[in-house]
């Protein structure tokens, strides 16, 4: 994409997004589940972002406050009380599109995968050979099934046609109508105004807009997207399931395109804002949350999950690295396992590896965190922080208890609870005596065997 | 299924189990081995229990003792002692058929995935039109290979024959026998007895039943799955890995279709037993082992393990959440990462988020367990509870020295070992004082630094 | 494969490797990138191990240091400065195959699964019928795409022909060149000087050498492999997952068939080298590293990662075990979940189950590791061992100050930091007063809700 698409008349897109979304059995509304992190209407959005929108108006229904409340600001709303089609749906942005004359895209929240490319060449196409009024997305599926068909002469739509209504004929037409389409402005709504609801549901469909218009001798164009996956929509949660499938098949692709090393592509999982070097080596089961950077050159072990994470060059982590939002490794940095980090950098070359909670923290450079070290960086109702100087030495089994501060090249004897800073170069030894007791285990034992010998009976 | 179906005459179940299953490489039993974490065999009774079987006979072999032990209670046993061919076998259900005059199901122990509507819908055809003596269970696999082809003209059997010994045509015929038979319990043995093993492996087929009764001129019918999944037979693990992904595709679907969400449908393993609620969010990789109950509204994050767990609604757990037997976690409570929960009860709103073992304990509402917690539950002989209260806050890195209990709202201070009981409200503190050698550090490093390089010479 | 291959002449092998593999996008050269944990070039090495070649020349470029620094000692190099074609790089083998008149199989670094077998056949074809000067390993792809077709009369080869110079019926032909050929070393740097490089990219191809054979009527043969996966090369991070795929698969299967149960066999992830016993049970989500040997009855749950780690009988790992290099776990031993063992010894029936570090260490026969324990085996520049006697109970959360010694039988109160030897049957506890401060707690939580109050306003 470039940055400043080359338009021939303003743009307004119409969202579609006031079905129920039965299907989703769910109390969340459909365009609001997730695909990559991402509420589905919004990878949508990101693609409008691209063409340069001046208008962008989502249609909602049922379950509109959740749509409203998310997209509050990047959009504005318009209402469809009653669920009358498609074409209803689009006249119920007539308000929101008073005083605009340019072109208006018609795209749907659960068909989030059109990309800005697509968008903008049937947005050039209106304006090309001879000026269709709409022009329509279609597509050829694999499986055409129930799907409606656009009979066409060259790129010039004859018919549009639904499955039910088809002749045996128009059912072998191979090319079907994805929903998705661009009308001139201009025209929009007087088109509108002619569709019929007199069909079987009794409603009012957005594709009778091109019929119309082809009745007035109005020419309409298709525009064949080559990636049938592009149109998808999604109803059903398995659909929701196959969408995130494609989406994550594509983006290890373009990954391993771009250097990085997936030891078992389909067991790493990446979020929409992933970003990733060249030579990362990516073992099997990895999770990637929202927000992670991670710089080349880095080594991100089997079983690891990073979320608002960043990692710099040479870093290396896991397996079974956590990561949290907050979690900055610098140069040469290494978590291992069952390590979580959150809300904490790791200067460079710091070590935190086997089973620590580093939260709130600063931890210097070279500083090497031991085995069992926890920052208690929670009293209940606030959080504090823990700073560790460059070079320190947290022994084992170490409890920090924030606020406080560790000094450069300071070592905290293993097995001490820290509640007091330590100055730079000190030792903190916080450790009770060792109490001896001879033989006492042995007797233990005896008086134990017995005792369970007894319970048996 | 109806709890109660409407069978046209009483109904006894046969299952062959006496093959050796040596492909399987195994010293456990073939029809043991374990589908969704339940033996293969167990998923045939589990359909059997719902057609309302009046007996059901297990023919055993080689490893009968581990199948005895393992059904023992549940089915009645006949033995095979030499492998004589599957007509032999059920021949041997003679004696634990006496005096039954039903009709007679025969199944196969390898053989799981039989439904118990395609049961009542062979029992029902056996009752049909021309009253056949038996009906044989079809199936059209996409490779017939070399299965034994079932001629037909209608759904009237013409001829079995075994692939090896059919002509061309015969072998062009797609509908294959899966071996699965309902035959009239007052012919069976009569029909059996004429069955003769003059053939290449000198073995009685049952399938030869059929060719009996014709000659006599006695219909018998084949009966068609529509899925041929369904008479999948397991003879190696491969074919056993297969079953569990066909299984396990099924349930995952079936999750999707109640409303969960799956993120990568893919990395999700259910147990056989798997209760899941609505909006319950599954990331990837997570595996139920069996006894897990999830209301709705649940949070599941990725690498979570849970087996006999109960999850109440809106509790959220993960990522490397394990809970095991016994665990229950209540109204949104929190589990956190590298968490390890055991026969514990944690309470509404209860938390904890990271590096803890909670073991045989009680954890009261809102209570806050710090990082790095572990219950001391076991003395090598002995498990023994804790009982936290509710609002109590247990500091990181606290062992808490079962049996014993800390009351409501009441403070563990960090790094504490605590042996004795907690009152409501009390602060307990078990730390040491803090032992200060200001520049200790420093002189080490020095000194180690010397020994380090003097080791290198 | 035989250990002694039956040669009908010594064998010298050629390599290519000096092509810069650009589309990795990689700073490491092409053939070290590494499949199933070993560098794709060693997994064709391997196997010329097995037909006893007498002389094997890599033949390398760019990044030639890192190929011959990794594989210095096992092959001889030649060095191709200037990329001019295939049959450019095997004249520069010429000086290192000096005073050798065997039989020359030219290979390449980045086909690595060519078989021994094939290999053999192709050397014994040499010798065979017609006595070729060269047999070309041949394959028939699903998709044969642009690859170069071999035109044969039976297995004579008439013409080797790029797929660009291709007549339409030429490129009928589904027989493919795979690149890989046994030539007879007596003529094949005569045959090689004939070759031109007049062609589009001005590049000397060594196919040519057939071409150039057949115009002076000296016959060459094809020997077709049945399996088109054997040659596939690997240009690009997603067929180096791919190569990684297929070998993943290929060594699954051996696994079953050897009598192992994969509950979800493309969940798990072996190394080169893994050797695994029977009724192992290994459940979903596994990694193995190199150096993992696994005896018969062991169980491996779900999420446990192995490196350099032996498994003697009935041993039991995981969910979430993480072996390390050098853990030895002796028979019936037990590592439960999110503990790390690394250079360290369970001798019989000894348990480690929750969240622990065991490093450095020798855990004797049938000793129980508490929750939470950490041998704290570094002091920031030596490491040192933990000795631990049979039997000996270590009390959760404890930390074991190495070096240093646990007897027989003694007992370690949890919470412990144990810095002095324990003697047998001994019981040390170290752990500090329990100050009680009644009802602090609840003047604390009066305070701070205050606090959290007025910090919101």
């Amino acid at each position: 994409m470039t940055d400043t698409p080359d338009l021939a008349a303003p743009v307004a897109v119409v969202i579609l997004a006031a079905g129920k979304g039965t299907r989703m059995m769910s109390a969340t509304h459909k365009v609001l589940h997730k695909i990559a992190g991402k509420p589905m209407i919004e990878h949508l959005l990101d693609q409008v972002d691209q063409i340069g929108a001046e208008r962008t108006v989502v249609v909602v229904g049922e379950g509109r406050e959740q749509v409203e409340a998310r997209l509050a600001g990047r959009v504005s709303f318009a209402v469809q009380d009653r669920q009358l089609g498609t074409g209803h749906a689009v006249m119920q942005a007539k308000d929101a599109l008073a005083g605009f004359t340019g072109d208006v895209l018609v795209m749907f929240g659960d068909v989030p995968f059109i990309r800005a490319d697509t968008m903008l060449a049937m947005l050039k196409r209106l304006h090309g050979e001879d000026a269709p009024a709409a022009v329509v997305l279609g597509f050829k599926p694999w499986d055409a099934r129930q799907y409606g068909r656009v009979i066409t002469e060259g790129d010039t739509i004859v018919k549009m046609v639904e499955y039910k209504d088809a002749t045996d004929e128009e059912r072998d037409c191979p090319l079907c109508n994805s929903g998705v389409m661009a009308v001139r402005g201009d025209v929009l709504f007087a088109l509108l105004g002619q569709v019929g609801n007199n069909n079987a549901q009794g409603e009012f469909y957005l594709p009778d807009v091109v019929n119309v218009a082809i009745r007035a001798e109005v020419p309409c164009a298709v525009l064949v997207t080559p990636d049938p996956d592009e149109v998808t929509g999604i109803n059903s949660r398995e659909e929701l399931a196959a969408a995130e499938s494609h989406w994550q098949h594509g983006r290890r692709a373009k990954a391993m395109a771009q250097g990085a090393t997936l030891v078992a592509p389909e067991t790493v999982f990446f979020s929409h804002d992933t970003v990733l070097g060249k030579d990362v080596l990516v073992e099997p089961n990895v999770v990637f949350g929202p927000g992670v950077t991670v710089a080349d050159n880095v080594t991100i072990r089997a079983f690891s999950h990073l979320e608002g994470a960043t990692l710099a060059e040479g870093v290396e982590i896991g397996p079974y690295a956590r990561l949290r939002p907050g979690a900055v490794l610098e140069t040469g940095a290494k978590v291992g396992n069952f390590v979580e980090v959150k809300n904490a950098t790791l200067g460079e070359g710091a070590k935190a590896n086997h089973l620590s909670y580093i939260g709130d923290a600063t931890v210097g450079a070279r500083a090497n965190i031991g085995a069992g070290t926890i920052t208690c960086n929670y009293d209940g109702y606030f959080k504090h922080r823990t700073e560790i100087g460059a070079g320190a030495f947290i022994g084992s089994n170490s409890a920090l208890i924030a606020p406080v501060s560790i000094g450069r090249d300071a070592i905290v004897a293993a097995g001490s609870a820290v509640s007091r800073d330590v100055a730079d170069g000190e030792l903190r030894m916080v450790r009770a005596e060792q109490l001896v007791k001879p033989g006492w285990a042995d007797r233990f034992h005896d008086a134990m065997k017995k005792k369970k010998e007894a319970a048996k009976k």
